[in-house]
């Protein structure tokens, strides 16, 4: 097979370990060199191919790849754009083409979840299609982890771990706090359509007096008065409780808790997430109080406290992705295979993408206490190996010791694209 | 001098370090058997003396008090409980004679903020005034880092770290979705009168073009027009800006912004914190997608985050405690001293309570930049050392492993204590 180069581009919410994957990707395109000439990565995912925007990965220094491993975020940029379908949006496939072809690019390497996965597909499709055979895996990520047939996703354990050691670590300071202050504390993670990273925080405590005390997840309709009587209950019994709250909790009609048109003893509407929500309910129902933390970015970026499975696992699709192309697969997405929980054993499998493209993996209902409030030992098993170990970043001066690529642009060949 | 036990206690909000400082008192205690007996901890603060409720730290093992030094919380809880003159509720300071009387209590350590120390001075007073002396020294702590004379408070770097790491990071991640999603990240930090906390935040980059781009102080007035101007400004030149708020900022009518009162576009008051206000004013504004984080408790809890530093000064100010009531000192606090910022060198001190208490130390204006959005060269010099070096806590299972203790208690021998 004759050499050509490769294009790697991130998309999609980026997570603390994205870029390990990226690491794996160039690093080992670097060590096929003979089929593989130069990995160029798109600048914001899908959108540098789209406008030519190309970075020419092969004029970062080994050290500053290798750096990739530990620095959280997207290094390429990543880009919240799907390709529409062949038949309506044949112009962008053609632009697409038109810039593969101008730098020889028979590698596509997508990194990202759900939506990603169905553009890799129908760029796997290009040579049936349109007569420019591109050979496309992809690479799965999401702190969601909501990808079917992997076992987990790639970005999932590390917003996990933040996750598990943020709850851990507040739940001792409001216990603390609870005799004289605070008897409430709420944590909004998130997880707008599945509640994984509602579950991981099970994994700060263990039965019904450790925190966190009270998961409300997506998955479950949000029972008001259920709820405030295990508040209470938590209070009266521990002294305080700990909630963790999914972005994506909804009411019985299924609206967001986020959205719900609560209103406060003025009669507004309370805006603001879910944790202000149900802060402001524990506040007017049960006059106890209430503080509240919102994670947000901070949990799928917090690449120093990773773990160290997910960096392993992050790696290795990247790695898997290219050597996949390399033995001629097309449409395949690396998977991660869980061989055994106790002890955890994995390996990298693969799965066609027209099974893994826009369908999502709910967490399920037997990963759900009965109660509906917290979660099981079947969750337990599954989550627990996900958080294992510590892929401490280096420091300098006190703080994490993130790279900055120099991002050398490839020449443009092309006229500018427009939409 | 006789053999007599000693009081400890933990006061105000608690910190990622305040169990350092304990184990500091304890274990430098222990070494001195001879003069000190046994160490009580009050159960929740100064209420643990007023009630009788006293935990044995004696039946702790060596290793379960050495594991205080990486276990964030209040470990024998804490209580936002300040006692009043002695001349107005003498009826209290009895009763705590009454109790030091009943379990031979002569040394009084008191490990909290501002309002602590000024409880501690009375405490120190008791032999003068009501005839029953007691050693009583103040052990610093406060996230806050608002303590006078000392050059800071333990507990600060800790969360400084927290603050800086979190804002480059999230900066990362941000910086990754702006071409096509969020443009502004928000983060709201702790500081509700002194902006030390978000002045952290500015270690996190250097330079206008690197993150964070806005630090809002409560030391300085809301300029509403000037604030919209430069995120403006940082997203035309950096295509995303991330704003580092301290809860305590304030609108130039000096109203906190959190409950300044703004309306959305329907009319209603938003509620929630700074963040929520300044998150709405950035959408309605400059229609620019944001997202926000509220650390919350997760920032002065972070124990998996610690500044070395900080946890060795907060051990060392508990240790010096003990060693200033053995040499006969009354009415003081350990104090840390900088010797030098590069490199950094500090040794502990003492400051005479009568000048601790109820004094704040704001944040220097010649810390803020000039146009209010950053900090300067000095802050950066006072503050870098600071944050040096990771404590990492040991893990068990892919979680920290802190320590519950077994808090035995203490046999009461009074009748309960009414207030």
């Amino acid at each position: 097979m004759p050499k050509t180069n490769a294009f790697y581009a991130q998309s999609g919410g980026v997570t603390a370990v994205i870029n390990a994957s990226a690491c794996g990707v160039i690093e080992t395109a670097r060590r096929h060199r003979a089929r593989i000439g130069r990995v160029f990565a798109g600048c914001n995912g899908i959108l540098g191919a789209l406008e030519e925007e190309l970075i020419d990965t092969s004029r970062e220094s080994a050290a500053a790849i290798a750096a990739l491993r530990h620095t959280p975020g997207g290094a390429f940029g990543s880009a919240r754009y799907k390709l529409g379908s062949l038949e309506e949006n044949r112009a962008q496939y053609e632009r697409l083409i038109e810039v593969f072809q101008a730098h020889d690019i028979r590698y596509f390497f997508y990194n990202g979840g759900g939506d990603s996965a169905d553009t890799c597909l129908k760029v796997s499709q290009l040579g049936a299609r349109l007569g420019y055979p591109v050979t496309a895996i992809h690479v799965p990520k999401t702190v969601d982890n909501d990808l079917p047939i992997t076992d987990v996703s790639p970005g999932f354990g590390s917003a996990a771990k933040y996750v598990a050691v943020s709850t851990r670590e507040a739940a001792l300071d409001v216990a603390s706090m609870a005799r004289t202050s605070t008897r409430v504390f709420i944590l909004e993670v998130m997880g707008r359509h599945a509640g994984w990273l509602a579950a991981a925080a099970g994994l700060a405590g263990q039965g019904r007096d450790e925190a966190p005390h009270i998961i409300l997840f997506p998955e479950l309709p949000f029972d008001r008065a259920a709820f405030l009587a295990r508040v209470q209950e938590s209070v009266g019994r521990c002294g305080y409780c700990v909630i963790v709250v999914s972005e994506g909790a909804r009411d019985p009609q299924g609206r967001f808790l986020a959205d719900a048109g609560t209103t406060d003893a003025f009669g507004h509407r309370q805006l603001g997430g879910a944790a202000a929500v149900i802060a402001g309910l524990v506040k007017s129902e049960l006059r106890l109080k209430c503080h509240y933390a919102i994670a947000d970015y901070l949990q799928r970026s917090a690449r120093h406290i990773a773990s160290q499975v997910d960096v392993e696992q992050a790696y290795a699709v990247g790695k898997a992705a290219v050597e996949l192309a390399l033995e001629g697969r097309n449409a395949v997405m690396p998977t991660i295979v869980r061989r055994s929980s106790h002890p955890y054993r994995w390996q990298v499998g693969t799965a066609p993408l027209s099974r893994v493209a826009n369908r999502e993996k709910p967490l399920p209902r037997r990963f759900i206490r009965a109660d509906g409030f917290g979660i099981t030992a079947a969750a337990r098993r599954y989550l627990g190996p996900l958080v294992q170990g510590e892929a401490y970043p280096p420091y300098r001066d006190g703080l994490p010791d993130y790279v900055s690529l120099r991002k050398s642009p490839v020449a443009k060949k092309l006229a500018p694209w427009s939409r």
